[in-house]
């Protein structure tokens, strides 16, 4: 059994996560690992209850910041019921978004300030971050065009305008550049194939087989 | 029209924090003053949709951490769409339960170190807090006793030890003497209508009338 990891998909709606997410699965399943997929907000009973709360109802339903401490509430259930006994297990789990999109979501598009953010991760979950986060990149047309007619959670932020969309790409290029060690950004316009083998690379890298 | 005012009522299970707020709302109204009654967690409709999170469940369903979040969230949408609003017109706040309840519950009687559960405070709503906190003090035998059979939270943190309820009102005690400015300590073992006339005293003193 390998060592475990925690790597974390981030990027727009309609970037292509969670088909990354099961190609990468499969592709390391058949080379003997073993992986967990899970997803925020969720990934837990309980975090998934929360997710109700933040994917119903109006998009303006809830302030930004209100917002940022239910999705921090259902995370810190996540990180300690799944993402870190699984990864001290000696497993892979790929979560399709972690702390970076509520950094994206409600930091540089909501308006609460990023450092108002860092230091709520810090009172939640200390300074735990994920080993490796894969930005797949796309422009907001591509994305919104994509997810069209989808429900739940993206439709709901999807309803926020264009210009949302832009701030939102802008943050996460701008977490990115701030965090190379931790960061790889994937064109998403490459042909699917090609985007997880880089993902993969990325990985496998990270686990010392690269 | 007098100025607002926001006051809470804070004190273990079986205090008589419920009692006391509508004996107030009659008395203060009786004088001519618009008082407007809630409590946490809840007070709007998003955050009484948190609060069925938190009452439903084990009592070991969330952790401490995961908890203070859950009541954060609750709280920043009590204060943003009921709380400020209301003060701001002129009306009286009285709310069972505000984030003192926190640092007692999940803070001295559920581990979050108390520094955390400032800071967290600090991010969700700045300084913002009550201008007068009224402190039901009763042994944790006796508000126990009172409580048997009750629904809801209450009963889920009922079923933690009587060491638990021990701690807490070691809590409050150690936060009333940290802003006896802010505090008006009520001994709980008196009879409801002197407890009342106290509080009422208080709380006009506080607007100028007393």
């Amino acid at each position: 059994m390998g060592h475990g990891l925690f790597v974390t998909l981030e990027g727009g709606e309609g970037a292509g996560k969670s088909t990354l997410a099961r190609t990468l699965k499969g592709k390391l399943e058949s080379e003997g690992r073993a992986v967990v997929l899970t997803r925020e907000p969720g990934g837990t009973p309980g975090a998934e209850q929360i997710r109700e709360l933040l994917v119903r109802g109006d998009a303006d339903r809830w302030s930004a910041m209100t917002e940022a401490l239910l999705f921090y509430a259902a995370r810190v259930d996540h990180v300690e019921k799944v993402i870190r006994p699984e990864v001290a297990a000696g497993r892979i789990v790929i979560s399709d978004r972690f702390a970076d999109s509520t950094l994206a979501y409600q930091g540089a598009a909501g308006g609460v300030p990023r450092e108002r953010l860092k230091a709520l991760h810090e009172i939640a979950l200390g300074n735990f971050q994920p080993a490796l986060t894969l930005l797949i990149d796309i422009p907001p047309e591509t994305g919104l065009s994509r997810t069209k007619g989808r429900d739940g959670i993206e439709a709901r932020f999807e309803s926020k305008a264009l210009a949302f969309h832009a701030r939102l790409r802008a943050a996460y290029h701008a977490l990115a550049e701030s965090e190379p060690g931790r960061f790889v950004v994937l064109d998403g316009g490459q042909p699917p194939d090609v985007i997880a083998q880089q993902a993969l690379s990325a990985i496998l890298e990270r686990l010392g087989d690269g």
